[in-house]
């Protein structure tokens, strides 16, 4: 039984499914910055998996203008992100995108803001501890990506998604639980570091980018980078040692394997690895088929409890910064 | 006048286009691992640009498979790439995208290797010190996409692209000189870094990429990691100070002002920053629009200098390893 803000939430969906109906949309560019772009890799590597037709890219806003793709179009849709709506960047993007005649839709917090002035369809989603998981950013790309695929193509897991997400904040109340000693024991432990990696692959690693960008080199000053868990066998393995911290994500989509073989790997050579795996965690009341999506989702939280307990043990919290919002460096915005 | 084995190379690469005439082929696969990954990002970038309706996507070889993208088939042409042709998971992804139907192409510089046979066409480049650019896995990778563009879509740029990499081995020669002397002062004064960043965008992201995984992570034992200069105002750029060293890209592409950004505010508030413009090197015999695609080639010869004077000064040949092909990780190839 959906909540009055998830039937909120659905309605706006559906209200850019049926402006999708009246037009051909042959592919799709994922449009954000930073941890917002980072949340989309889950819905291109759902639509890599789903879509028998559509493609899509995922680029970083100003990426996206530059390079200027040329089969950005009136056949395309692009999907753009930013928490307060104001990153200038992807209100640009916005702006480009219109300009060729693309259909753009605007995930923001802020209904008021320019990147909501600036998109064919707004779609307001929730953020913070209060929020539902269903209303939050994740979660209604999904119900978007999935959504578009059952409007286009036909195809018929757009429901099992929704209950899937509309379940998805029991599980994260449950994993919180279930972590919180593992996270405060990781805040000590890892308290002193210079250098974390983060690796996953698939669906995941958005998750182990948005993890070392914003989390570990914003937030705590500490030097990361998200490798790639198959690409970890062709040159950044050889950084690995007994003292190199990585935090290994392992998923439940069909990439898994990959994920797999760089822990084996690396519980070889290393000692200091941080396991987050999916499998461990009661996913009760997520639909089988839509368990290999929704871990990313799962694991992000997760991360987020850990990030809490580190950023506590450094006593360096997360809200610290030196340049971002402080000092002059925006582009300027209309 | 193009050479005795720049006539061998087109030939190999008029073999492939001849095949692709037969075919229809609306999407392309770049399919490779690490080193042999990051050199085709360029030709992403131009597919991107030029491509009316061809769409592309780039993979590491076993996310590939695993991932197995719906729209992979028939119409699909997969350019695979392993320097001894001996990388089994890209040997696997080129078997993969056989059984799915698709034309495959495997650039390698062994013509009787394990990926050589499993491949519908074989081009072989060639490598090291005395091979000629025009004959290099980088510049074949732009052969055939812009000889595809031409095949399929009459994109007229193809001869333009032929005579400008049929020049680049002069502007490699003239570049090796240039900057010779500035490569030995940065192996002096980054010898003892723990860590250094590469940072760039557009078509020279896949070099900053490559210098972050292979040359640093793998052949030098440093932490590292290729940002790329759009995302780095959201969240990178926090772990800067005045002793992180940053290596900045300036190309000749498009997205050239996200990569002026980047070193504007780094200016800023760095000090320890290592700024390789392609600018700044005679690019005499590259057609001006040729430019902003070959910059990256520029750069990444440019960067392979650099990597010579730190292994020297460091004392740490760039052939060291502790597990590539030295302990057993690799999958069995049949």
């Amino acid at each position: 039984m959906p909540t009055n803000e998830q039937v909120k939430v659905l309605s706006q969906v559906q209200e850019v499914l049926d402006i999708v109906k009246e037009r051909t949309i042959e592919n799709v560019f994922f449009v954000a910055c930073g941890g917002s772009s980072a949340l989309m890799y889950p819905s291109k590597y759902l639509l890599d998996r789903e879509a028998k037709k559509m493609v899509s890219d995922l680029y970083s806003s100003n990426e996206f203008i530059h390079r200027n793709p040329n089969t950005l179009g009136k056949n395309s849709l692009v999907i753009l992100c930013s928490l307060e709506g104001v990153t200038p960047e992807t209100v640009f993007a916005a702006q480009f995108a219109n300009e060729k005649g693309a259909l753009t839709v605007g995930l923001t917090n802020e209904e008021g803001s320019h990147l909501a002035k600036n998109v064919d369809c707004v779609v307001k989603f929730e953020f913070g501890d209060q929020a539902n998981a269903f209303d939050t950013n994740y979660s209604i790309m999904y119900q978007l990506t999935m959504g578009l695929l059952n409007v286009v193509e036909g195809n018929e897991k757009f429901e099992k998604m929704v209950t899937s997400l509309s379940n998805l904040q029991t599980v994260y109340d449950k994993v919180k639980v279930a972590v919180k000693e593992n996270a405060l024991q990781f805040g000590e432990d890892y308290k002193d570091e210079k250098v974390i990696y983060t690796i996953g692959s698939g669906a995941n690693y958005g998750v182990a980018y948005s993890f070392a960008i914003c989390i570990l080199m914003e937030m705590q000053w500490i030097h990361s980078h998200a490798i790639h868990a198959g690409e970890y066998f062709h040159g950044p393995f050889e950084i690995l040692d007994e003292k190199v911290p990585f935090i290994h994500l392992l998923g439940l989509d069909e990439t898994r394997p990959l994920e797999e073989r760089a822990l084996e790997f690396a519980k070889r050579y290393g000692k200091r690895l941080i396991v987050l795996d999916a499998k461990e965690y009661d996913l009760s009341g997520i639909d089988e088929e839509m368990e290999g999506y929704i871990a990313p989702l799962v694991l992000n939280y997760v991360l987020r409890v850990y990030a809490n307990a580190l950023a506590d043990a450094r006593q360096h919290p997360l809200s610290t910064r030196r340049y971002m919002w402080k000092v002059d460096y925006h582009l300027p915005i209309n």
